[in-house]
């Protein structure tokens, strides 16, 4: 027997919702792989290549995205950041789930370049209760919550382009909820089985 | 804001596979309500009307079908059993999940009836397991065990007209899948919101 292929999922939400959080606790189950991001900026103190990120100059990444190398990039502050293609499916191939924690704009460049990925978008209780957590962090000034506060309005209208989503109240209840999804993807009829029946259906109905 | 409407789970699989078993697990959580059968059968001590099933005449009952009443019916043993679709719509409108547990041909009517069902499709772990499990019931001759054998086969190629699988290997993972299943479902952004969006990108393409 073939080994199984491993799923993609697409861990997304806006800034505040929990995603680092979540997605940390799916990985524990071995079954489970992050993907390790390119970026050109600079390494800090303890992290690892290959591990943390993939550290590459400016020309080395630009040379990647003309090789067509990435599944999502963009530039954040100055700094380019991607997800390489081929890690993610070398992993799959080797059975394994690839978890990507990115943000909305990534996600869609994702879901474009590979559309069997399952789209899983996070969401706040309430825009208060984001306002809330934000604040509750510290790190970003009045102006940037606000901004952020805007964007995840934006973000959260494009909820259609996703399989599921799942409200961050209590966050171990998110998770469970993740996890649930994970396994229901596992327990799908693959969809090229349903392809193939239809085909001999539309053949027999002579369509 | 308008209550939720429930969701109509059909769970079916061959004959020995543990349908029973897990459906009564399932329905532990008040969520979740089972629909009553309507049947010509008489009742058996202890069987409450309205409760185990509906008791009704065969006059009644035929005359249920040509009223289009029944979401799928069937004759067992001289017997009429069937699904009353107004009380599985009734409680679905409640806001509750309605669980059918169902021979693998009565869940495609319902299927037909209802496309919005989620079908989920329990298997043996195999077909050698399966004849130990209907010997060790007792209940069948070797006859009818071989006649539910190759059943359980043709049963198996409808799988491509279900959504999920789950093997029951080990009951209590079953029954964890089958609640995944209803959780990831809960976590799934509706179709309509899809098709919504589908229409207005189609409208911007010029399609």
């Amino acid at each position: 027997m073939s080994r199984k292929k491993g799923k993609l999922y697409v861990i997304t939400g806006p800034s505040g919702t929990g995603k680092g959080s979540i997605c940390k606790e799916i990985l524990k189950d071995i079954e489970n792989e992050f993907s390790v991001s390119m970026t050109t900026r600079e390494a800090r103190e303890g992290e690892i290549h290959g591990k943390d990120y993939f550290f590459v100059t400016e020309e080395e990444f630009l040379d990647n995205i003309e090789k067509g190398n990435f599944l999502e990039h963009a530039r954040v502050f100055g700094n380019l950041y991607g997800t390489p293609k081929d890690m993610v499916i070398k992993q799959l191939e080797r059975g394994r789930n690839v978890i990507l924690d990115i943000d909305v704009q990534g996600a869609l460049q994702v879901k474009k370049a590979m559309p069997e990925a399952i789209m899983i978008f996070l969401l706040p209780p309430s825009l208060g209760e984001l306002r809330k957590r934000l604040e509750g962090r510290g790190t970003d000034k009045a102006d940037v919550i606000e901004k952020r506060l805007s964007g995840a309005l934006s973000e959260i209208k494009l909820i259609g382009e996703y399989d599921y989503y799942v409200i961050n109240d209590d966050i171990d209840t998110a998770i469970s909820s993740v996890k649930s999804i994970m396994t229901a993807e596992e327990c799908r009829v693959p969809d090229k089985v349903r392809d193939i029946i239809k085909k001999y259906e539309q053949e027999e109905k002579g369509e």
